[in-house]
């Protein structure tokens, strides 16, 4: 049996989607800016694709969202145009973002501080969550933007986005979320939660990997990245990828509807998981469920280093991450597991569990009896396990990790 | 009948292409960064597409050659980088490129004016071709960057960009070339001729719209436009689009191989078609053959505006065009007739014609029989050619049109 539990790193495209996408490659392949029917042809399948995307984040008319090569692009764009439109062609100076953002908000900052702008990173709290107070309390008169992920890709852990929203709101000041792994994971409602711009990819919810969108409040101004022939009203140039427009549509459509009854089906199996692996002695899941996207678990497992338990679990057909997959292959600390207060050695032990629609309960059996097998290998070779070994009734650490 | 003849705006996905990436949506579908098998189960195919595209344009290891989303991703990331490592971080203030630029390359030179750079846009002669020696002229020690195309999608004209990458070379300013037109319709050795910086997109060579590539010579540095979790090196992030990188290494391997028997066919069917179109009386062709990529036409027929003759084509199931299909939807003058000097009136009369390797004899005389008949029809019932009737003998207009 095969188990790819690494869902928050990218998913399978589901065969639906697939589908739904195969005319647009050599059946209605016209460029859809041709004024010929080869390229009009694909009108309609673009307007119900950008139809899918609107309803599914509850978008106005009066919104944008204009579809990008990635999320990694969509972020960039904000982060590159707010600093070229309010930085270099304004008064402000500032960005505040987080931690533990992904490395695509993360990098882009750093790049823009070589740049001269200041940014100021803020930290998390011991589950890893941006408290809303202190995004308050760093806002000054010279801050252009708040770029606060909505959901981590590595805890799965959601931030308090309407709270802070609303704090931007009050202080005039532009609030981006990337909101990479709440979409078609959690509800995401734009009328209900104020946000300027907010980040999307398909590939994180059964679409393709290379097409993601930019939701745009109200259609504000943001210069463009890509400039060019004017595509999708001048906000983004580049030849209309219309097979993937088309799979992302359907995707965000297929992962949205009754999105609750998806979440209680995820969140029991992964429930289910969590509980089993948390008999183990001295293990620690980051964060507590209920502000835990339902797929997500990371997990410390005291003693044994993550990349020997990824290796241990490849061998047994079972796919997790150490964090981030973006983060190169690299093995590295976690880094949000060093930004919650970890130790170097702690943040070496975590593993990500991440779940989808198409897992299987029998793939979380699976799973189940092999991590235990797993770990009781791993601890059973590892020296510094050996050394200080298991914590009577289970673990104390310094670092105020969510112990379940 | 359906006769597509707009390949210069995108074409059809070989189904030799969609073949070959078909794996990659729901089989293989890891994340290639990831440390387990789903992950590294893409490594093969990508490092043969990776090859695959070496090969085609002649690069060394020592180069780089970096997936992107489009060509419109590749010559804004080369413009704005340029801009930022030589001009905000560097000595420079100016860049040198064309009038007949592919809006990707325009309208990111006007944003960078607005930022403070000075632009040159070279004309071109009558036949619509950049002339080195008027590149060398205007360089100048403040020449951060030279972007010219290496083929015009409007007029198929190919531009000596040999002569001008020695002229760059030995100037000590990097050059830049748009090879969009190029790669896949005529050869392209990067041993033979220096350029440092050249953009490609799989969709004009029977590839996916959506992916592109960009070549950088000697791997030299270049500021990254998307910042992320250091995919390609770091050298552009964002999850990598599998399915599209495997599809552009067959597509660019299926376009490039026995290149002169490919061209020889296409042309032939072109010469063909032009032939019997310039039958017609008071018709112009844009530039001579041997200097024009073998696919392309863009001819003016007097008396007939280009989009009621698109329309009539259209009708008859031809998809042409009257230019870029990039410059959006409107109906505008082509701006390279425009720059070639021809008059207003004249540069609505344009109509571009782009073959490919899947168009067919039948469909050639299909497209004679019927594009003969509209210009008749669409003549009978123009005020224009009515009131100046046919030119005994020709066409004699003052700007330098070539003629056949
Ligand atoms: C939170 C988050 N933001 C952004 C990204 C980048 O998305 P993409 O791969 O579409 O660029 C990812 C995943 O890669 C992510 O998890
Ligand atoms: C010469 C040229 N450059 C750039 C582009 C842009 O390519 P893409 O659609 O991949 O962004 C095109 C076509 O659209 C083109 O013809």
């Amino acid at each position: 049996m095969k188990v790819y539990l690494d869902n928050n790193a990218t998913t399978m495209v589901d065969p639906l989607v697939v589908e739904e996408m195969m005319p647009f490659f050599s059946d209605i392949y016209g460029n859809p800016n041709s004024l010929h029917k080869f390229g009009t042809a694909s009108h309609p399948a673009i307007a119900k694709a950008i139809d899918r995307v609107y309803k599914a984040v509850n978008a106005r008319d009066s919104d944008d969202i204009v579809f990008t090569s990635c999320a990694t692009e969509s972020n960039n764009w904000v982060l590159k145009s707010i600093y070229r439109d309010y930085i270099v062609n304004g008064d402000k100076n500032h960005i505040i973002t987080t931690e533990v953002e992904h490395p695509s908000v993360y990098s882009a900052c750093k790049a823009l501080e070589e740049d001269g702008v200041k940014v100021t990173y803020l930290p998390v709290n011991s589950q890893g969550i941006v408290e809303a107070h202190v995004v308050k309390s760093f806002i000054t008169d010279k801050t252009a933007l708040v770029s606060i992920m909505w959901a981590s890709n590595e805890t799965g852990m959601i931030n308090p986005i309407k709270e802070i929203g609303e704090i931007c709101k009050e202080r005039g000041v532009l609030f981006h979320s990337d909101a990479v792994q709440a979409v078609g994971k959690i509800p995401v409602d734009l009328q209900d939660i104020h946000v300027d711009f907010l980040s999307m990819s398909a590939h994180k919810f059964h679409g393709p990997k290379g097409i993601g969108a930019l939701y745009i409040k109200n259609s504000q101004p943001l210069s463009p990245l890509l400039n060019g022939g004017e595509h999708m009203g001048g906000r983004r140039s580049g030849t209309l990828n219309v097979p993937y427009i088309v799979a992302m549509g359907k995707a965000i459509e297929l992962a949205t509807e009754n999105i609750e009854e998806k979440m209680a089906s995820i969140r029991a199996k992964r429930d289910r998981l969590e509980d089993a692996l948390l008999e183990l002695s001295d293990t620690f899941v980051i964060g507590d469920r209920e502000h835990r996207t339902p797929n997500t678990i990371l997990i410390s497992i005291k003693g044994v280093e993550g990349e020997g338990m990824l290796w241990d679990l490849n061998n047994g057909q079972i796919g997790a991450s150490t964090g981030s997959a973006c983060a190169s292959e690299d093995l590295q600390a976690n880094t949000v597991m060093l930004a919650i207060g970890a130790d170097n050695e702690l943040a070496h032990t975590g593993i990500r569990l991440s779940l989808s629609r198409f897992t299987t309960d029998s793939e979380i059996d699976y799973a189940i009896t092999h991590f235990k097998k797993s770990v009781e290998r791993l601890r059973a070779i590892s020296s510094s396990f050996a050394k200080v070994g298991p914590t009577p009734g289970g673990e104390s650490k310094e670092c105020e990790l969510h112990f379940h």
